[in-house]
């Protein structure tokens, strides 16, 4: 029996990724070498990464104004790198929670930064979106998807400066208006592949406008220019986005993963709203469709209701340490089947305990 | 039949290993899941992490003075890192080719470099051992092996200072007195495992001893702090490095390596220097173990040596675009079979055209 992994990430991945990835790490391309050991000066690994950035313009519908580079270093790597390469003095933040602070953090030894709103009043339960921007804000950073809180941006904010966007747990998850955003980063391991490479979108008009010494590798547009090679790129890492990126397009693009995701989302949240036992922790309106995070009344059960999730097959349901309670995460990959599994776990563990 | 694969990097990984990554993408450590789709925070993979930092520990005979690290960005990020992390005033580098060249260039956004010796005059075919240092150089930068040239050092220069060494063509091959480094660092996608991971051996009295302020993803303390998992690490990269060095130590560790090394490479300087037709490019005593280039005296017919060479598995041995000729990479992995089968290339081609 396949485990279904409700870990926050590194997250499950589609089974016929998987089955074409472990192919690969025996013979590639028909090279008789393994994927691991090839150059990624080949033609067959260039081709790859031509097809990954391909298939990311095409499912996000990219004009050429935008740059699509595969870096490496995670989203905490982009909280500085994007402050290094985009804040001359001042730049607008929305804090949404744990990693909000963490980009606020490394933004601050770049330049100034005024945080304009915060669900921190309410422990991060909801996404604060009353706030005012000031004609010197030269962009406003936002987490589009709170995956230790569960909280999301549903309706991105309106607002006349682009967005910069940590979008690592919930991109490609929904189609996307790009037109609103400067840059949108994110970490691979959720729903874009396995750990190991951090996606970066960027508006190529973005750049060149800080006069701060950066070094080479820390230059978006060195990137940009060598088409993320310029160094060897996580060669293996990139192969299984773009393997996932293929699943994305056969399975009908980001409209019929958006219809997917509320699918599965609906079915666990309208379970523990019928619940007396359990419930959501997050304002309605601002739940996250990836990560789903809920309370047990009574919390002595929280470890024997653990403990059947992983009996049955269900695993990483606990919380953030930092918040307590649970959280399934629900990335593109799950199955309707995984969510129906949780949710018959949760009746039963009700009917015996409620 | 499995192609030999003389690339210069990714290199060859030894057939054991790869047989054992491909079963863990199917199915990691009983877990029901790929190690693609496991939390880095799993039990599971935190073994993974402490087994390969011990290996590198037990193979390099590491006192805990040195912090063993797993970070991402290849070698090419450690140029800046290292002296965003060390160098505060005054460093001393040697110029022995296109990688020296490169970390002398980022280093200079933090410091004052002095450029003691270079190989330059000579088209970077030697190593420069005749050089001056002085009380406020704050340590020495060498690069170990010269992937482009095929030049090596063989006897590591006995300074005052600690060295700073970018070994990412020869970490692994031979034994090292780690004595005299206040740092190596590695990309891992010759001699260490697949590309993805960037390994740094860093001896920690070596930091806070700049005043700069430094990103918190750059800071290598933050690194050691965490083990390496102050984010996600790059999970399967990090895996398939610890089976490397699994084998290392099954294969009797690096003296064994180095034994094994100097085999092969003096079966195939031997069939170079007996040839009439090619001939080895760099001095006799700075020729690399890992790389050996050579040419044609009449390089018309290069393509024809190519093409043999393609025809008969031999793949990769095209010399670096930037010094053109022939360069067989033969790192640890590589077999005596392979090297044999390159000789006899040679000699079949020679007896065609000499």
């Amino acid at each position: 029996m396949k485990s279904y992994n409700f870990y926050a990430g590194p997250a499950i991945l589609p089974e016929k990724v998987l089955k074409k990835a472990q192919q690969a790490v025996g013979n590639f391309a028909d090279m008789n070498l393994s994927i691991l050991e090839i150059s990624h000066r080949s033609k067959q690994f260039t081709a790859v990464m031509e097809e990954a950035e391909e298939l990311v313009r095409s499912l996000l519908n990219l004009s050429d104004e935008y740059a699509v580079l595969f870096l490496t270093g995670g989203a905490s790597s982009q909280f500085y790198m994007s402050a290094m390469n985009l804040l001359n003095k001042k730049a607008a933040f929305l804090d949404t929670g744990t990693w909000s602070a963490k980009s606020i953090k490394e933004a601050q030894k770049f330049g100034e930064i005024d945080i304009v709103a915060s669900g921190k009043d309410k422990a991060y339960t909801y996404i604060p979106k009353d706030f005012n921007l000031s004609p010197d804000h030269e962009y406003l950073h936002i987490t589009s998807n709170n995956t230790i809180f569960g909280t999301q941006w549903h309706e991105f904010p309106d607002v006349d400066i682009p967005l910069v966007c940590d979008a690592s747990s919930d991109i490609f998850s929904r189609p996307l208006d790009l037109s609103k955003f400067g840059m949108i980063y994110a970490g691979a391991q959720k729903n874009v592949g396995p750990a190991g490479t951090t996606l970066v979108i960027i508006r190529k008009e973005m750049l060149g406008k800080v006069d701060r010494q950066i070094p080479t590798m820390l230059d978006y547009n060195t990137h940009i220019e060598k088409k993320s090679s310029f160094n060897t790129p996580p060669v293996f890492p990139i192969y299984v986005c773009m393997l996932v990126f293929r699943w994305l397009r056969e399975n009908g693009g980001l409209e019929a993963m958006e219809a997917h995701n509320k699918k599965k989302a609906t079915i666990l949240y309208d379970t523990l709203d019928s619940s007396e036992l359990f419930y959501g922790v997050v304002d309605k309106a601002d739940r996250s469709l990836m990560n789903v995070t809920f309370k047990i009344k009574d919390d002595s059960l929280n470890d024997a209701f653990n403990q059947l999730a992983e009996e049955n097959g269900c695993i990483g349901v606990k919380g953030h340490r930092s918040v307590g309670g649970f959280r399934a995460s629900i990335y593109n990959a799950m199955s309707v089947e995984g969510i129906e599994k949780l949710c018959e776990v949760i009746q039963n563990f009700e009917a015996k305990y409620a």
